[in-house]
């Protein structure tokens, strides 16, 4: 058996398993479009069945088709330490969201088989169900379901445009399977994802620690003025409900900007009437705020809450301000943020600690199970798009950091 | 023959006259839906030409559908001073904006009448076409066609939305006239109108006493950020468009409200993806500038260029500015102004001299004859809704200013 730090990934197989896959729905554009339990899903689980069960993997489907292949450890008292992503993508996708994180984890276990390394714990690696939310909303439903943040029959009557609803899919691609979601342990759990940011390029670091997952909370933010003529309004006696909402904004990102890791995004907005020569009457904005510290989060919404109320007074307009989702700040288990610690600077990488700025299914799995994750640099931070993409380099890294964080754990168990 | 003086219109006769075409496509909400070349419109335009013929005017059609109602004066060797407005009105207009100034000047006809008053200069009623542009753009087209600022081509090729084209439309009413716009001459004009602005209300005044009408500058701007993930993006690495683009909409209030007169409103905003967990990577938006004074709407777009400049160096972002539209300045006639001050002040109304902050047809007819325009309050500066509304007494000053004005103006031609 060899030591650890003698086990490295094969990068270039690795490399080879996100080419072909991405065929399975690859779009013209270098992309991958592969919704959620579609033909082009079923096809990449059929082939991660196979993948899995030619190392000699047991695969488990739970019954919201979340997929799991364990690999006996040699003690069989213990839950296993799960790697875990998802293969679906974006309407209009990259080729590493979620993919990524899966394949490096199947690389690993190549490389384990291969070594013929017998972990102490068994290993699992998990193909989560929907984490992307395009077909059905929310995203992250299988994690979410496994965790108990869903509710089962919640997640089985989510609809698609067509109306066809989440169980049905399951049943049609033929992947409702026989295990209860959440019956199958998870002792700690691994992702590696790309950042979907531009930190890690833009510092030239190569690794992320991921020590948790912003606080976020959304809004819908209502501005009522009055509708007027552009022409015959005084710029005195107007109630210009665009006006006020520009100015909510820029408070916004003054307001984000005062808190360090504070991020404000206002990404919709609509007017009405919508007319180039009429003063906008009413207008309707989102608001995203998310900060790692749930404290911090409450102190933003005040300030939000302060720049609203002074826009009636500025601008004669009446406000509302409706939250309409709060997920709260989530911390990785300090055992496995320092396994992944560890492995990164064993293997000699920059590395960066950092909260992670979208949600994961990792997120909805530190609930149940200690969990961390490690990032990758993807260019210019772009993701959800078919641009999307990491260099061999930095996915060769990130595998090789999973595989040795994954033993690092492991050895607790000895 | 009555002396001027004595000479009053009858307010009970105009407001019946209100009442009674108000049902021409009236609306449940107490508006009106007259589409210009509608059989609404043919109704009413019936209902306009038998009244004035029965006043015993000659009535004469163009070939844009112009309608114009002579009435003889003492002098058969001079142009006619015309009053004029419009039938027409938005998909749910009010009952005033236009007809107002068509029915006030019937009732002129009809008090002059009843007064055996004969004018120096004969006097000719006018219902302007498709004055609204809601059916076919642009706005002012029959009027607009009269005084040579748009082709007779171009008018004709216009289209509504169910491809039917103006000149069509023109058949189907069998408002197609034997006249060729422009050839019916006008010595002057005087046209009365609600303001369709909140100033006189909101002043306590009767009588605007329009000098002009402002000049109009309308463009496209266009912001591009980079579209980019809300969550992963830190604050001081976005380059984000709406953001950008709120600072010009608050830089460019501050801008109309350093110079008296000035307004400027952005009516329209659309971001790109719109999502609310995407940064908007572009947005587009327009602007609409007015000022009475040529030099001054040259200096407020020069400081809209310099506001959207400093958007590049401040927020990262590209931009552009497109000028889509310049409608210069009007300035009615001195002489024609004077007659409607000394009209107003001799009937002992408050008054104040203002600029129109709308087109109107005597924006038009102003290039090619003496022209002045009267206005009176609306409710609340309300208009392009079914809820515009003006008072009964208001609607008679109004009518009584212009009969006066008008006569006023005639006696030059002793």
């Amino acid at each position: 058996m060899n030591s650890m730090n003698n086990l490295v990934i094969d990068a270039q197989r690795l490399w080879n398993d996100l080419i072909e896959t991405a065929r399975i729905g690859g779009t013209q554009k270098g992309g991958i479009r592969r919704l959620t339990l579609t033909d082009e899903d079923r096809r990449v689980r059929a082939w991660f069945r196979e993948q899995c069960q030619a190392l000699g993997c047991d695969v488990r489907v739970d019954d919201v088709g979340n997929m799991f292949a364990i690999r006996q450890g040699r003690r069989s008292d213990l839950p296993p330490i799960a790697i875990g992503s998802h293969l679906d993508t974006q309407p209009t996708g990259g080729k590493f969201d979620g993919v990524l994180g899966v394949l490096a984890g199947l690389e690993c276990l190549r490389s384990l088989a291969d070594a013929r390394y017998e972990t102490n714990a068994p290993l699992m690696l998990v193909n989560w169900t929907n984490e992307e939310g395009s077909r059905f909303a929310p995203a992250m439903l299988g994690s979410g379901v496994y965790a108990g943040v869903f509710d089962r029959a919640y997640a089985e009557s989510r609809a698609d445009r067509e109306g066809v609803s989440f169980g049905e899919a399951l049943d049609q691609i033929g992947y409702r399977g026989p295990w209860l979601a959440g019956s199958i342990p998870i002792g700690a759990m691994f992702e590696l994802h790309i950042e979907q940011g531009p930190i890690l390029e833009a510092e030239g670091d190569t690794i992320g620690i991921v020590r948790g997952v912003q606080g976020m909370r959304w809004y819908d933010v209502e501005v009522r003025g009055r509708e007027a003529h552009a022409g015959s309004t005084p710029m005195s006696m107007r109630r210009d409900a665009l006006t006020a909402s520009a100015t909510l904004i820029c408070d916004l990102d003054r307001i984000a900007r005062a808190y360090a890791d504070a991020v404000a995004t206002v990404g919709t907005i609509a007017v009405e009437p919508s007319s180039r020569n009429v003063i906008p009457g009413s207008v309707l904005l989102s608001v995203d705020l998310r900060h790692p510290d749930a404290e911090v989060l409450n102190r933003l919404e005040s300030e939000l809450k302060e720049a609203l109320d002074a826009l009636g007074e500025d601008h004669g307009v009446e406000t509302s301000l409706t939250r309409i989702w709060d997920s709260p700040p989530v911390h990785f288990h300090e055992d496995c943020v320092a396994a992944v610690r560890g492995a990164a600077e064993a293997c000699g990488y920059r590395t960066r600690e950092m909260v992670s700025g979208a949600g994961h299914d990792a997120a909805y799995v530190a609930r149940v199970a200690p969990t961390a994750m490690i990032f990758v640099p993807c260019a210019g931070g772009l993701s959800h798009n078919e641009e999307e993409d990491a260099s061999f380099d930095d996915c060769k890294a990130g595998a090789q950091v999973l595989l040795q964080a994954v033993l690092s754990y492991d050895r607790q168990f000895a």
